[in-house]
């Protein structure tokens, strides 16, 4: 609920964040209603969710301002009284006390006056609590709006609700693909998908990379993953190693990872991409196990003069070439002194160069004896997505190098 | 509509698309709501929605298969059949000639089946038209659902329909400010946008900077201007250099702008940020005029053997310290040969060093003369936020140096 969502100047996350953990317990969502800060619009939306809904979720409108008015629409809707909850009261009062505040003003403690005999959810993201109560075979949970308060309530007060009214456990896994798209996979997958009912697949796409969920409902969580192994087995098998993980972060995060773990050090040159693959290596706390760090050579100036690219070279290949892809990785990991050196170079557009099509970048990977190389046609894709994908290979022949898996298809270049 | 919102899989961003819009045109939206793709289920939204509304604006559900089902559920919603509109049709038909595609299928050509004596708005992003219609006082728009369709289709299609319905235009203007938040902003303006009803004024924070929007509402466009420069006036006098622009982009590519404008090259040598402000940088397109090139110098060895940083200032200063920012700055511009040179050195965290607060940063502007150097504490913050805000304050010493404001409180450091 709320006014910015009804002018459009905040997405409502909530309710996507709301419906996925619906999901998991394989609740049904109908309907979606934002309504903005208003009393009688409010009670009219909590009127028709009341006549068609087992169970109401409300986020927003829980806060000490005059536009929070969640608590004593719903009540009203429900015909319960809104009472101080003493438990809640206390635990706002030690807040105030332990921040040094001034006095609480009586607008501040309307955040704990809640509906008569409902469980008050502890908000220790925030200062207004939630509430849960069932009424007439109605169940309504109401929670705070804010998404950094909205998802640890989600999962730390919501969760054994929704699990408790459940009967068994939903289990889920994700496995992460880099290499294929979110349709050719769901396209592969669709016979086998619908011959399933539990446990059900699902692909999602995400930026550069997809996965793949596979969800189980089972009286116990050991009950699930014996159900779902199979299921995993036979994706895994059908996809190969284009599979990099499971349950993991991205690809990027998981290969820094993997470069951690393994004691392997790496060094970065890039034209293109402008510093964006060493930004999202560094994103990875701890990062600097790995990246000793690198260049970025945007001009051909700098292909020259930080690395000694010889200009011939350039002059004769031009930037975006196999060679100079060469050049990057293999000097970079010598000027640095890493155990590996990563090259890029290509053109992110939107425009030409006259020589190149947009989208098409070199890739490269050296160690002490080899030098590997992908030429990649990003075409038809913006700028920022070129840049992106450049980098999702780069990533991809760093965690295949690593992992024992062949880094290109026709193997090293030098 | 859609199923996918009510899983949770996709953000509900065409609601807020759609409500600015509104917004400009000073239509209040009273009642989102989301609906699966079930035909009872968007009847009954379009029934609530017709008994409360005078205008009704749906998004999804007008493409070729079998789960998109607006039109059918707002004609019958309003009596109205649907029939064959024969110039999208031949529009259609044009397409598949064009692209090559075989005979269409009854399931495209419904797509163009529009209700009675509804004006097509033709898609030219997609292959589902939307379209208008009036009945009995309310005003039916229906738009397709993928937001690369509905952005332009509300832009080049929409907007033409509610400027002829309104009596009158709406004209804002964007004032760019970096170095005050939004809550000191709002407090500081709160009193004078209490004053005003039109224009009216209102901030919001962007990643990093925030924003004033400035809106009139008036007969003509030259009106709403007249009406808006006394008010874009106090405001910039309130807060001066602050403001760094207005109606453009964010401050990393006006800065850009600003570098290329006036032909000053740059070099950076990023630790703490690690390629983050390059990436930023390079996001620009046309880029390399301003760029030449820099390096991420992410750990000690990389600050002495690629840029010569001495040793011994590292071990007596630390990496994290106003003098080694001094050389980042001065050395990367001189290794390149740049007009000017950027530094960052600092403590992202999570991890502390022992030495430093978590959010510690230094950064460094060279140019042939002078050295500046800004000492940050950027405490309570996440990693990403320590090193958006320390690039966001490299931008803003580059955009003040170019503008000939002062750099730094203290003047230049060297």
């Amino acid at each position: 609920m709320g006014t910015e969502l009804l002018l459009g100047t905040t997405i409502n996350t909530d309710a996507a964040d709301v419906a996925v953990l619906l999901s998991e317990y394989g609740i049904n969502v109908y309907w979606q209603t934002v309504v903005g800060d208003n009393p009688g619009r409010v009670a009219e939306a909590v009127r028709r969710a009341r006549g068609r809904a087992d169970l109401i979720i409300t986020t927003g409108g829980l806060g000490p301002t005059c536009d929070d008015l969640t608590k004593s629409a719903l009540a009203e809707g429900f015909g319960i009284p809104l009472e101080l909850d003493r438990g809640e009261e206390a635990w706002l009062r030690g807040i105030w006390a332990e921040r040094g505040y001034s006095e609480l003003t009586p607008n501040n403690l309307q955040q704990v006056w809640l509906p008569q005999g409902s469980t008050p959810l502890r908000n220790d993201w925030g200062t207004a609590p939630g509430c849960y109560f069932e009424r007439e075979g109605v169940r309504v949970i109401m929670l705070p709006g804010p998404p950094g308060e909205l998802r640890p309530m989600l999962e730390h007060r919501v969760r054994p609700i929704l699990a408790a009214l459940s009967d068994g456990v939903i289990v889920s896994h994700n496995i992460h693909f880099f290499g294929i798209g979110e349709s050719e996979m769901e396209y592969r997958l669709r016979s086998y998908m619908q011959e399933l009912t539990n446990p059900t697949l699902a692909p999602y796409a995400k930026p550069g990379e997809c996965l793949v969920r596979v969800t189980a409902k089972a009286s116990t969580a050991a009950e699930a993953e014996e159900m779902m192994a199979p299921v995993i087995e036979r994706v895994r098998r059908e996809f190969g190693d284009l599979a990099y993980g499971m349950d993991g972060t991205d690809l990027a995060g998981h290969t820094v990872r993997l470069l951690i773990e393994r004691g392997v050090t790496l060094a970065c040159a890039e034209s293109c991409t402008g510093g964006e693959l060493q930004k999202r290596i560094t994103d990875v706390p701890g990062a600097s196990a790995a990246l000793l760090g690198g260049m970025v050579v945007y001009t051909n100036m700098a292909k020259a003069s930080l690395l000694g690219v010889p200009e011939r070279l350039l002059e004769e290949k031009g930037a975006v070439s196999r060679e100079v892809a060469v050049e990057l990785a293999r000097r970079v990991r010598e000027r640095l002194g890493s155990d590996l050196g990563v090259g890029i170079t290509g053109l992110a557009g939107p425009d030409g160069d006259g020589a190149h099509e947009v989208g098409t970048v070199f890739i490269s990977l050296a160690d002490g004896e080899h030098v590997w190389v992908r030429e990649k046609h990003l075409t038809g894709r913006s700028r920022a997505l070129v840049r992106l994908h450049s980098c999702q290979h780069a990533f991809d022949m760093l965690r295949r190098y690593l992992s024992g898996l062949s880094v290109t298809e026709g193997g090293p270049e030098a």
